[in-house]
């Protein structure tokens, strides 16, 4: 579906319907944020809102919870303590295009239905994902997975047209493969994983936080970071309660480990830096310490 | 929420949404379906229809489903082909009420979202399944599992007059450890499978017709068939096309083994059961003997 | 199986493999843990051992876990990271025995795999879940969900010598019906959901430490959590480094929510009870705040 | 891991065990299968055997199964009744290489348990698919996703030509982008999905042969199917009787439509194909007619 189409969908004379709706997600559905250089995300459907997850609770819990005073308590009040089935009751599909590199992280979440562009019966586009100068950077050292400081420009610039000049040829032996006839399913096997793919994704909101939270993290791969965020804008506006809580006790939560409680729980705080190398030796691993260190220091316990 | 309530959510102000509805679901909402003598089923939310499916099956085929000339062409295709992942793209939510052996056999279907009423929170309800007489038949010999030839009458009143007198028993056991306030989670343990539970029970149409394919066959207790029988109406209207090849091309379909196609295309048909003992006799197993004949008999191939 | 079967294959003449063993799962092979009255849980069969979820990891992450120096320290940089996909590759099968109110919380844990006694086809045992005196308490006030105080041990021999007679009856009912030829699937309906049933389960490690981490915390009800109690301690020696990093970094850890962060990161610590009582207040929910404090005071950080 | 690793472990002393053993399992533990030009297959671990499969059975059916007289009988009859839950009981392990595309399509079931290579952590290898001149077709014309007719040899030899030299520049950009420092996650873009990945996949049986059926079927591309052949041979000695159920009653097994039962039964057979055309007019849809000719054939049921 173009964006011509879309827009045609958008002017669509609405439906009245005896389901619940959510407001917030109605203002998104149909409306795709443009991710990357030729991606995208837009909702195409839902089921659910705030409310579903509390009646779903209601039901589990019946007059036990009568006495939660309010709905936000109770959705509240679920997520801090990891009582995530009722959430499940909520569902999301999206239509997504994305590389293919992007989509091979995003496919290892398995709990979501898919529903994905066929390179056996469909042309592959001649769309590749070319990164912006900025976001070209060296192989990070510490974390050994992503990236670190900048790229001289004229090494950016020199990876940029490298890539752009290996795609318009990935792209003219493609075509020259379709005109010999070779079947698509094998012409396409020198395109790279650059090349844009697309689906339909359908999960339930308790499993894409999950996903929110793995893919918005500073350690995912930033393609993946950047459609991450567009669909935790379109989450946020459609069940705000519920987005409010995840963001208040997963996202923006702190974990401290049984030896980390200990160390908090047998000194004055705050130390100083020295002091601290010093109680943190119990801890053996290198790596955790510096990650205990991190964390108290966002807290201001360490002088 | 009990019939009242419900009746009021009918007669709520509808909504206006931009997705797309199925008429056929939408005069399902909130319409409980009666089962057994305390249960129900209504539909309390579903996501797509029918086109849903053909949308999400045309993202994957792209233009390689042009040629097929119609929504239902396709649909059809899908379902006698086993690509199930399009219909996955539907979801419908029921609130049900049933049993607790009745719930047991259900949850063994791993793939739905589940929200059950708690006995640890809540007071469980004085509803107890009372049989009908009909259904009070004797252990079946042929298959061991089920039901076979009807009882005596007298033994049906019998065993209805225990049944019931046991109940009162055991929920006034129940009341009176909550009298002495022991926890709820304990006062419930003496109470029986037939005591009444209730969830939201959320599920694809592909899981949906995977569990209506095994609870609808003869061989299912009746009183989880019964269940069956009500999502079935409800799936029926709500996804017409998907549905009626459901019915063709898995409910109503006869699959034929390995050997039994060997004996089918080495004989002449019809033929008579003498010959078929004898022609069958590749077949080492009894029962799978009875089976084919079976199958060979409502095709009129045995004389 | 009864205990006499286990005990002969226990003494079976052990086998030869090219696979890799866990010294001490094999320990644990056919050796049932008693749990409650008549139940138990014990270990069947596995596959794989700490060492397992080394090579998955080394295949995943390549050269890049070069550097780190030791199998231990990557196993416990992937729980604290909470990258669990190596710990799938770990599985692990129980026979267990249970109330079937038990086997009703535990079957809401969706990623096993389940083959349970079936009372359609087999005889229900003369076994029900009769608790001992001290663990009949009173319903708790605060959780709404549990136990809390004890019962007056008069009310508690009331409560014993109900149920016991309530079983005897239930069962005598059953049996009559079974010497009414009623259908078996009809004849246990009386039944309560303190009778006995029993399952093969089987779970990988990264699924059975979520059910552990659920089912060991103190909000579990009691029964389920012995059998809890049972499989942890099999774990335990089964992946002893990988239980050990489990423990560390989820069971007995802590989280703290973007608004306790807050108040961590702008106080001064220790601080009294009254000076907490002013700045929690920006915590508007009363619930969370004594849950805070909860956590503050094991840390020695009210005085 | 490579090859002569591969060889040390065949040759290491065994490992003794009180579990069970399928002496057919022992027998592939790694032992690579070669696919394509170098991918591999091989067994890594295994849980259960065919008895594994029957005593799970017998703890679900209890004395229900006492009536069948062998464990050959009763798998049969698991698999024949599409009771899948006892081989849901069995695991295998296996370390897998294949291209990217192919991993692409495997990686859509998603009941397995997968550790990939990952190429943000290690160096891509300079291992890329060139397919052998006999598997270069032309598109297919009947299905619209697979190969049909031979290609000229002279084209076959350009599209190899042309294959050759594109990965070879792919991997000397990729080397030149890490010679820049590119960060790897970002250098590998270029790289195109024939490159080789390699995963550790964990999958139970139930779910391994539903992958099979799907991937060892004409329709699937012929480069999986390689794949999944490797792993028929491993599971066809690892499991005997439960494969030899499985073609017999699945992979061999031919369906019926509603539509094409009623025509069977109402018609004499063998007709002539002339008599056919008129007693399918039925059966609306063109596609589903030839379909239902071909297996009329296959029976020998047309003249």
């Amino acid at each position: 579906m173009n964006s011509e189409q879309l827009s045609e969908r958008i002017f669509e004379s609405p439906n009245i319907t005896l389901r619940s709706i959510s407001q917030g997600a109605e203002k998104w559905l149909y409306r795709p944020i443009k991710c990357l250089d030729h991606g995208f995300v837009y909702l195409v459907d839902y089921m659910g809102n705030d409310e579903a997850i509390v009646e779903a609770a209601r039901t589990s819990y019946g007059q036990g919870t009568k006495k939660v005073s309010s709905d936000e308590g109770l959705i509240r009040y679920l997520r801090r303590h990891v009582h995530t089935t009722p959430s499940e009751m909520v569902e999301f599909k999206f239509h997504c295009k994305m590389p293919i590199f992007v989509a091979r992280q995003w496919i290892r979440h398995r709990t979501a239905n898919v529903n994905e562009y066929s390179g056996r019966y469909s042309e592959m586009l001649d769309e590749f994902y070319l990164p912006e100068l900025s976001v070209l950077k060296q192989q990070a050292t510490g974390n050994r997975q992503g990236r670190g400081d900048d790229l001289d420009s004229a090494v950016q610039e020199a990876v940029l047209s490298l890539l752009k000049e290996e795609y318009e040829r990935q792209y003219g032996i493609y075509k020259k493969f379709l005109g010999f006839n070779l079947a698509k399913e094998l012409a396409r096997i020198g395109l790279s994983v650059a090349n844009y793919t697309q689906w339909y994704w359908k999960i339930d909101l308790h499993n894409l936080m999950h996903f929110l939270r793995l893919r918005l993290d500073e350690h995912a791969q930033h393609e993946i970071r950047v459609f991450g965020e567009a669909m935790a804008r379109i989450t946020k506006d459609s069940v705000p309660i519920s987005y409010q809580a995840f963001e208040d006790y997963q996202l923006y939560a702190v974990t401290f480990s049984r030896l980390e409680l200990d160390i908090l729980s047998q000194s004055q705080w705050p130390m100083s830096q020295e002091k601290f190398v010093e109680v943190v030796s119990i801890i053996s691993n290198k790596r955790e310490r510096e990650e205990f260190l991190g964390k108290l220091k966002k807290l201001n316990f360490i002088t």
